[in-house]
């Protein structure tokens, strides 16, 4: 059971108000009397673009003890505070930065390993939008080994306004896709800041992120497609192949 | 729970005579009286090399619903058939073969994730030991998302004395491990047969295996290890990428 749940109107008002990308989701009990500080709540959170829903009792019941006061309300925390993509740009770095983006990734195994597998392979950052994806839960914490407290994950509210962000600060963006012309080790990473785009299995992709690419790159498969996380683990250690063979044959000028 | 469970004297005797590659593991409830039958099924399983083990009737409940006769005995089963390394050395194919080694992959979702990037990859088949290894559950053949059906998993009694056969046939073996000289994109994959072996997260590949091994390779991680399904994933498409490459190269002469 994921456990970082927290209950009660003041403990959930104070992180709300303090840390809002902590917050992952607000559940109030069905039928609950929305009083002057649980309508705060609701638009402080609807004012952070946090989904807000109704759920029963007995959900309540799923993820505490028996007897405890909820007080009506109940929020999903993730474990790691989000950073804001304007912070992540003003981060110093010499040389070019690597981004991750993840399109609608729901699975927490998947997000897990692509978060660990992009820390592993020297990636800068994973941008996440806080519709249609995973958020940070302890499985998410599990699967990625720690490596959530080693790149900084960036939450946005539109994936569409963060990568034109991303393309006015000089970063190229790839995105992944079946019928893309060009495989994915025929693409140069070692010369621009780039983000690539990762969709999610079913559904791949969304249209207007597609339009927004710079590139678009595919990757063979025999059987099915490969699984998001391991495509993610192959693309970005190409990009780091790629950097290493340049250095190693500039040092050798 | 894993539900490729049988239980009973005939029915565990019949799939041992005449399949036993198909069963992972042999329970016996502990405390009961070892009839005739129930010798016979204990050194058939023995001369098979199948694993035999002692459980109380509270483990055997576990698996199925209470008020089951289970005879004393219970066997897990694979959903799918393995195949001989003799039978694999001689299915034809036209150019070389590719194989990945697991040397004591434990994990249900690793070894299913790395069976499913090894029929994505093209590689010709998955080699398993039967100790130290996760057998195929149902969900293994879930997170390989069927790939488990178009690929052969090879199943081994000593992967010692496979890998001299495959040597024998013209394999080259390939061990990953941290202390390496070369970088895993810095060997050849595309001008012999050859075989990846990859170790546990925690152990890693055993000594008398690395010893065996015509070259080492490791790969680069900014944090920790990479974990094993994402490290077979980047090393299968490294090998097609330079295969693929070395195609088209040759298509331009």
């Amino acid at each position: 059971m994921e456990n970082n749940y927290i209950y009660g109107k003041n403990p959930i008002f104070e992180v709300l108000s303090k840390n809002p990308k902590r917050v992952n989701k607000i559940y109030i009990q069905k039928g609950f009397f929305y009083d002057k500080r649980l309508k705060n709540i609701v638009d402080l959170a609807r004012d952070n673009k946090i989904i807000v829903q109704e759920a029963s009792l007995q959900k309540f019941a799923e993820f505490f003890e028996p007897n405890v006061n909820f007080q009506g309300i109940i929020a999903s925390i993730s474990p790691v505070e989000y950073i804001e993509l304007e912070d992540f740009l003003e981060i110093e770095k010499e040389g070019y930065k690597k981004l991750i983006i993840l399109d609608g990734i729901s699975d927490p195994h998947n997000f897990g390993a692509i978060i660990r597998t992009a820390a592993a392979a020297g990636f800068d950052g994973v941008l996440i939008s806080n519709h249609r994806s995973c958020p940070i839960t302890p499985t998410v914490e599990k699967i990625s080994s720690g490596a959530i407290n080693h790149i900084p994950i960036i939450k946005t509210t539109s994936l569409s306004a963060s990568i034109e962000t991303l393309k006015k600060h000089d970063f190229w963006v790839i995105a992944t896709q079946m019928q893309a012309k060009d495989n994915y080790y025929e693409i140069d990473y070692t010369d621009m800041n780039f983000a690539v785009v990762m969709g999610s299995e079913g559904s791949g992709i969304s249209k207007t992120i597609l339009n927004k690419a710079d590139f678009t790159i595919k990757m063979e498969s025999n059987f099915e497609s490969l699984n998001v996380s391991a495509a993610t683990a192959v693309i970005a250690y190409e990009a780091l192949r790629q950097i290493r063979v340049k250095e190693k044959i500039a040092l050798r000028k």
